[in-house]
């Protein structure tokens, strides 16, 4: 059985491109068409007594709106892209029901032959970690059912290892946040200890993980999250994780271009996946092609392309068209 | 409206200790009378083809198993200590279910008057832990309906700042990992940099946004974790953070003794809460009570009574009484 590093290339070779669609629901954001007559004032919270509450949206209601409206979606980018990543945030925030709606967008986004990288950011120690891992990765392998999962670093080795266990048994992967696209990362991912940023720290360690155990494409299960708004550093950590994928965040509305992410890639346009979230899944409504479009499928459709295009113009990733 | 601050200090001096109960459900560790007939050598993952499947549990039976156990341990519980500890991954390893489960433990705790701090360790940027916080935090004023939450400070001040922003708006709290008990912390949070380990450097980042903001009783709503496998630590950041309370775990199973927590408190016994899940919940079957009842319920009040009497005969919380 292939593991999640040749998994990920074939996905990547198939679909010629790295852009990763990111499934960040916003009820506020939606089409017209998911809204189930609901007030525009609010996204489901509950209002003050005294308002009016004809037009109330409740939990369930949103939750069946972010189902339906990512499921379009994925028909949408399924013949595009390599891959998904759902952000838990955006589902947990409606309890669960919400989580109810992710666990079908996983399974049909896979049905679509899509990858799942499932962004959770979750961490925790021993046996706690292990319950994480054993839920959330291994398609068809457990509960949720990720292809991948993004894990915060923070608990430091003996937190990622059971994560990292489980994703080899599974032929699943996990992304460690490494360098993050956020200003504020800056506050410990830059400080300097033992002559080199926390953040190179981490670098090391995944790396590690993968420098004894890759595929035959000379990448490894363990992933590093790098965001866009860092060149630099993409750059640097690229020389520095030579087997290590990059999950690559901050493109588009963050402020990350293609040629921002060129580092990311190797020679031959692997080694990274870039995601792009608003941009794309919500392109009726911001960016280039608000407005442009009559059918909002058509504005996603068309971010999705252009992202496509501009990666081949911009970086390595040429290469694989 | 009193603060999160004010409404944990109001619990602890009610129960006259700041132990905490952590609910940690394993479904191999439940008592009999909570197993559906299931076999014993799994808890619910899918058997090989060709095992006998009479046996097999699925996810809807553990988490409802949870459920129920979760229950009768807040019956006994919930007379003696201010506070519980939901650890998310336990009930999330079981799908929508799970957390399902989840919702009604956390209801039903603060129905009989407890405090709920969500173990999740959440953490993200922007919008994205804007959607955690929203969900999460507020009793009575979100979905979930957390009095507060556990979050990871990997990302920095700017991830930090949305769950402070809702704790504040809601009366609710957040613990921000600092010194974590686990042994591997020690890889990024001892890292020295600009003349201090990291663990110090997001202590003070967490006090400053106590110092200018915290209740008459000393303290703000922008709690830390601090581990009780360091005692030396412990008594360190409580000098370095006077106005911040501490969430204290480790106690028990994984080695902290009364002893070792007492420097988490000030010297009116205030300043900390300290957690034990497995001694407690599953004190039927692991430690100093096990086999001592034939009830597991009187396993578990024995093991809490004796947690409280320690630390009041071992730390400064003696004065509470």
């Amino acid at each position: 059985m292939p593991s999640f590093s040749e998994h990920l290339e074939a996905a990547i070779r198939a679909k010629k491109t790295p852009v990763m669609v990111g499934l960040d629901p916003r009820y506020d954001l939606l089409p017209d068409e998911f809204k189930s007559g609901g007030c525009s004032c609010c996204d489901g919270h509950r209002h003050e007594s005294g308002d009016s509450m004809g037009d109330y949206v409740n939990p369930e209601q949103i939750a069946t709106a972010f189902g339906r409206f990512c499921i379009r979606v994925i028909d949408i980018v399924a013949p595009l892209v390599p891959a998904i990543k759902p952000q838990m945030a955006f589902f947990e925030q409606y309890g669960s029901v919400g989580m109810f709606a992710l666990e079908h967008v996983i399974q049909y986004a896979q049905l679509k032959g899509l990858l799942v990288i499932l962004d959770g950011k979750r961490n925790d120690i021993g046996s706690t970690a292990e319950a994480y891992a054993d839920g959330l990765l291994g398609a068809n392998m457990s509960i949720w059912g990720g292809d991948a999962l993004t894990v915060s670093p923070y608990l430091g080795d003996d937190s990622i290892e059971p994560f990292a266990k489980v994703a080899r048994e599974r032929d699943a992967g996990i992304f460690v946040l490494v360098k993050t696209s956020n200003k504020g990362g800056a506050m410990l991912q830059d400080l300097v200890a033992n002559g080199q940023p926390l953040y190179r720290h981490v670098a090391e360690y995944v790396e590690s993980l993968n420098a004894s155990d890759f595929a035959p494409n000379g990448y490894g299960n363990i992933g590093a999250v790098v965001g866009a708004t860092w060149p630099e550093q993409l750059a640097e950590l690229r020389r520095l994780m030579p087997h290590t994928w990059f999950l690559v965040p901050g493109y588009g509305s963050q402020g990350g271009s293609a040629h921002d992410v060129a580092g990311a890639f190797d020679a031959n346009g692997l080694g990274a996946l870039v995601n792009n979230s608003r941009g794309i899944i919500f392109a009726h409504k911001t960016g280039h092609f608000a407005g442009k479009f009559d059918r909002w499928e058509d504005a996603v459709r068309a971010a999705t392309q252009d992202m496509i295009a501009q990666l081949a113009a911009d970086t390595p990733t040429g290469k694989l068209r």
